[in-house]
This record gives C-alpha cells, sequence and structure tokens, in this order.
C-alpha cells in the first residue's frame, strides 16, 4: 500500500501511458511495424532536439553515448578541451583518456559554471583542440552551463561543440541547429521519460567530417555503422524495442505540449522549490541553477544521506544526495520529466517533516506557502 | 484484433508477468529495492549460465557484449581465433579487427559445425594465440557448436575459449564451470524471454589475467569498472532498470522449471517442426541443428522473404528468412524462450498454408500431424 514519489534527477516517473505501450507483446524490430515506430520516433528526437541533424540511438545507458561521441570524433594524441565542474563534466576526462585522447581541463568548482571566456582562453592558447566537451546540465551540481554563449564563441573556431545533455534535454531550451551545438548527447530517463537504457548523439555535418578522420578502434558504437542503418530508418543492431516503443509515446506527449511550454512548466517548479527551500531557511548549492534540478545545503549538523534514507524509506520519497566531496552535505530535488505543482508540493512536505525530526529548527509550512505562492504567480 | 505469433530467434515472447513487472513505476537504481532485485537477479544468472564466475550485466545489444569480451580480453596486435560460419561468427571478426587484434579466421561453409580439429590444429601452429572465438549457436544458419568438445581440447592450451551464446543460453545445455568456458556472452531477447536491450559476459578467473593485461581503450564495457561495482551488488553505470526487473521475473521462472526441463521441453519442439518440415517435403538446411532454431530451405522457386512477408502480414506469424547469401532461400522457425506445442503447431499449419498458396505441391496437414506424433512421443 505504500505510495512512492520519485523527485530524483534520474530516473523520473514513466507516464502509465508509455508503461502500458511498454508492456504489449514484443514485436521483432526487421518488420514494418516497428520501423513505421523507429520512424516517427526519429522524427521526434529531431524536434525534441531542435535539429535536422541524424539522431544515433543506441542501446545503452547516457555514458554510452558520451563514449560515443569521443571515439567517433577524436583519434589517439588528439586534443580535447574537457569543462569539470561536477561527476559528469569529469567523466567525459576519463573517456577521453580512456581512449589516449590528450586532454586539457577546465577545472570549475563544483556549484559554479563555466565562463566562456575560459574555454575561448585555452582555445586560442591550443589551436589544434578539435572538441570541446561540455555539460549543459551538470546533475551532480544542478549547474546550468551558458551553451548558447559557447556556441556563438565557438563560431569561428575550428573544434566542434559537444554537450553533454543528459538530464537536461527536454527541460530547458537547448537549440542545436540554431545555436550551431555539434554533438548532443542525452539518455532516456529523465525529461524524455522513460526508464534507462536508451542513448542518443546528435552529429552536426561539421562534426561528421571528424567521425570520417577518427582512428580510434569502435563497434557497436560507430557512428558510420549507426548512420547507414538510420538511413534506411533501422538499426545496426537489435534495439531496444520497448524502449524504443514507450520513447515514442512519450515524444508525442512532449510534441503536443511543446517545447516552450514544458520549459515555462519545468521553471516554475523550479522556482517553487527554490522559494521553498529558502523560506525554510536553507541555502541553494547551484550560482546557475538549472529549471531541472535544485540542489540545496544541508543545514549544519544534517547528513543528506541520512536525510534522504528517512524521505525514501518511511515516506517513500525519494531526492538524491550529494556526490564526490558533496556526499552528505546537499540534496538534491528534481523537477524534470513527468512531474507537476503537486510533486513539488509532496516532496517539501516530506522534506519539512523530516527535517523537523532530525532537529532543524524552523516554522513548519513555511517552505510549502512559499512554493504555493510562487506556483500562483 | 489481429493476433500475432512470435516464433523469430529473437526477439521471442515475453511472459506477461515479466511485461507487467517491467509496467511498474520505475524505481531508482542506487536503492535498497533495486540492489536487492539486481543481487536475486544475479544470482538467477550464476545458475543460467552454469557458473561461479561473475556475470556482467550491461545496457546494450548483444553486440555490446561481444565487443565487450574482445576488448578487455586482447590488445592491439594481439593474436585471436574467430571461428566464422555465419553471421554472427563473422562478427567476431568484424570486432577484433576493428581493435586491431591479429585475426586467424576459421571459414566453416554455413549450415556445418566447426570440427574442433580445426581449432586444435590452428592452436598448434599459432602458439600464441591468446583467445578462441566461439558461436554455440550460429543464429543465422541454426547449427549448434560442440563447445564442450572444444573446451575439452583447450583445457591444455593457454588460449582463452569465448562462446556466443546469444540465441543459445537457456535453450541448449552450456556448462560453463564444468567445459570450463572462460567467456559467455549473451543478450536479453532469446531464451531469456525478456525484451533486447541487456547484454551479459561471464567471465573466468584464467579470462581475467588477460581483462588485466589488455592494453585495448575501453570505458563503458570496461570490466574493471564492472566488477568493482559487481563486488558491491551495483553497476558502473545507470541500469536499464525495468529490463533487469522483468529478467529476474523470467529468470526465476527458469529456476522454478528447471535447466534440464528446458532444455528437453525445447529439444522435443525442435524435434516436432524438423519432423513437420520433413513431411511436408522440405530439407534442414543446418548439418548439426540447434533446438532453439530450425532453418529448412525453401521449396524450388519459392522466395522466404516472401514466405515471411505472407506469413507476418495476413497472418501475424512471425518467423525469420534467410541471411547474407542464403537471403530468400532458408527461413528460421524459433523454438527458444516462451513457446510452446501450440506456438509450434501454429508456426507450421501457417507455413502450409501459406506454401500451398505460393503454389508449392504437398498434402495440408502432413507437416502437423507429423508434429503431433512427435510430441506425443
Amino acid at each position: 500500500m505504500k505510495k512512492n514519489f520519485l523527485l530524483t534527477p534520474g530516473p523520473t516517473p514513466v507516464p502509465a501511458e508509455a508503461l502500458l505501450a511498454m508492456a504489449r507483446p514484443t514485436i521483432h524490430h526487421r518488420t514494418p511495424a516497428f520501423k513505421a515506430i523507429f520512424k516517427e520516433m526519429n522524427e521526434n528526437l529531431k524536434y525534441l532536439f531542435q535539429t535536422k541533424n541524424d539522431i544515433f540511438t543506441f542501446a545503452g545507458s547516457g555514458t554510452s553515448a558520451m563514449e560515443a561521441a569521443a571515439v567517433n570524433l577524436l583519434s589517439p594524441s588528439d586534443k580535447a578541451i574537457c569543462v569539470q565542474g561536477g561527476k559528469f563534466g569529469e567523466r567525459w576526462t576519463e573517456i577521453c583518456r580512456a581512449y589516449q585522447v590528450k586532454v586539457i581541463t577546465i577545472d570549475v568548482a563544483w556549484g559554479q559554471a563555466v565562463n566562456p571566456k575560459q574555454i575561448e582562453k585555452e582555445l586560442q592558447n591550443n589551436k589544434d583542440v578539435k572538441a570541446v566537451f561540455t555539460t549543459q546540465c551538470e546533475t551532480s551540481t544542478g549547474v546550468l552551463t551558458d551553451i548558447e554563449a559557447i556556441a556563438k564563441m565557438m563560431k569561428s573556431k575550428d573544434a566542434v561543440l559537444v554537450t553533454d545533455a543528459v538530464s537536461s534535454l527536454g527541460g530547458v531550451d537547448l537549440q542545436t541547429d540554431n545555436w550551431g551545438v555539434d554533438v548532443v548527447v542525452s539518455g532516456s530517463q529523465k525529461g524524455l521519460m522513460i526508464p534507462p537504457g536508451l542513448a542518443f548523439c546528435s552529429v552536426s555535418k561539421k562534426a561528421w567530417k571528424l567521425v570520417e578522420q577518427s582512428k580510434s578502434p569502435r563497434y557497436y558504437l560507430d557512428f558510420r555503422l549507426a548512420k547507414k542503418a538510420l538511413d534506411k530508418s533501422d538499426t545496426a543492431f537489435t534495439p531496444a524495442v520497448t524502449l524504443c516503443i514507450g520513447l515514442n509515446e512519450t515524444l508525442n506527449m512532449i510534441k503536443q505540449m511543446t517545447l516552450p511550454v514544458i520549459f515555462e512548466h519545468n521553471r516554475r517548479l523550479a522556482r517553487a522549490v527554490r522559494a521553498a527551500v529558502k523560506a525554510i531557511g536553507l541555502e541553494l548549492f547551484a550560482q546557475n541553477p538549472a529549471d531541472v534540478v535544485t540542489s540545496v545545503y544541508a543545514p549544519q549538523g544534517i547528513d543528506t544521506a541520512q536525510l534522504v534514507k528517512i524521505m525514501r524509506d518511511e515516506y517513500g520519497v525519494s531526492i538524491a544526495g550529494g556526490q564526490g566531496d558533496f556526499k552528505g552535505k546537499i540534496f538534491r530535488i528534481a523537477q524534470m520529466g513527468y512531474m507537476n505543482e503537486f510533486d513539488i508540493i509532496v516532496g517539501i512536505s516530506c522534506l519539512e517533516m523530516v527535517l523537523k525530526r532530525m532537529g532543524y529548527e524552523f516554522e513548519l509550512g513555511n517552505g510549502l506557502s512559499a512554493a504555493e505562492k510562487e506556483l500562483l504567480r
């Protein structure tokens, strides 16, 4: 009888329509029936990614698409810039180094966003850099990076811009073509509203030149094999059939609601969460917070691992703790995908009750009324 | 209102129990709830693989696990033997070559099985071979390779034995530990009875030494990262949560039915299909047929692409055509996973009716009665 509420920054709740679509009897992937769905899914993905570029879909976690971007663009000893302002920025560096890419890291303090000028400076000092790896929403910190500004600055450069949009796509604006983002990487379990298991890469014409030059070994994640198949509305290897079917359902919902409305919806929820935690007397962690996840410093003496555990085990409300150096020190509440006002109200209510139980002093209900005020604006 | 019957050699029908388990609200993967399921799933996989070795689970197609085996065991310019007797044997060669491995191919005519002596000879001529890549059931031909004999022959050799058991695991016997198969690769959408999207590798101690030595670049598929996580009943990257939950359901079913009973069940179905097609006057394609898929030469003048299309589009019965040089010339009917006597009866009945419509001369019902006779034995 326990009711569970998923307010983690991925996986996010899956609409019943998608769950039930995925529960239909399995179909074979080399059939007109699947091909029709896959074709529609790919068109819908283009709407979501705001691009005319090819988008390759892999059965895999988001990390597989990050690796796909690195190995298809770069050869061993090629130079790349990786912006590291959290766990997922660091992952770009780890992947590139695993493939012998020479990485110039730009280290950004957790909780802060990179200044595009820092990237520009490194590009000027290193004219041979082939790719810049960035993270639009750094899930581990809740920070939004200004990809539009970076893309603008990079328009005149040779290097391609790669953006990890795993937790931001479909949640905050990312104008792949208008801004000029060469490769956008994403995953299925956040703004896309289905379970984890699908990974995506959109690839621009400029990036495709690097794909043809790359000498890095690859097979399963080879964009060349993926493109050959995609041109026939097919996949190089067996696709995750049910996840594709579920995704097409949620993409149709996104298209119907339209991206601008969704972005505004998330912004409104994020404002409500921020207002609520401030009203409880807490401090936001991210300096440039993304509208899809809000990261908050815990009060002095409160371990967020414990906070998360009590909220989940005793109340069924899942939020996330901190990662890396901020384990135990911050907590994160998501506003992405299939969430509305009352998910936020539930999350804040549970947070208030558990903080009170853990001994933090504040007026019960302050967070909730601040959230409501913000939601009514 | 159309009823569909999936008799393809993957994906195979998914039991409603698993479909509904996967349709439950998504849970987060770093929680005690998921960890408990994942732990049980891993224990169940050990039963299925008949091994005490670690089994790594990736979000990916079967091919990703094949690639994982190659990159974790071998460095560039290492030598390997790849047995090629069909599309999936050839895939071993393609993957190894993509990673600069020096491949000695053993070419086996499609429809035939490799003689273990051929492998032994190559191993004697090439003492520095580090790995032998084989395919237990070559899905493209329906041929079963005698992995037990190959393993026995290789016991005294330095090279490790790698077996692609994507379409055979849980369908025909594969005694990983008793026979001594170092790496077994599989996927979720065949004998394991869930949709595509999970890939597996079991790794022996002997193989682990190569993993530590391998200089091939890898990240997402790195066994070292996978092992570090698995030791804590965790995954290195976000797992395909719902597929793992579905898999645990089907593995519990398999455990309850027991492997010997399932192998005998498949054998019985395979005998019925073979008897039926012979009674229709058709010839089997595979010389050493696997009990999970039956491959059959089409009658003169009948294009199997057309046969498959009519069976599927007009009757809802999906079987597979031929691949490579045998496209249009053979067809394949699966007996794997969640199939019983009446799936076979339906498949044979549809085959009879469509062959008759396509102008092939035979006595209607001959196939069905031969199948029933075999099923009653």
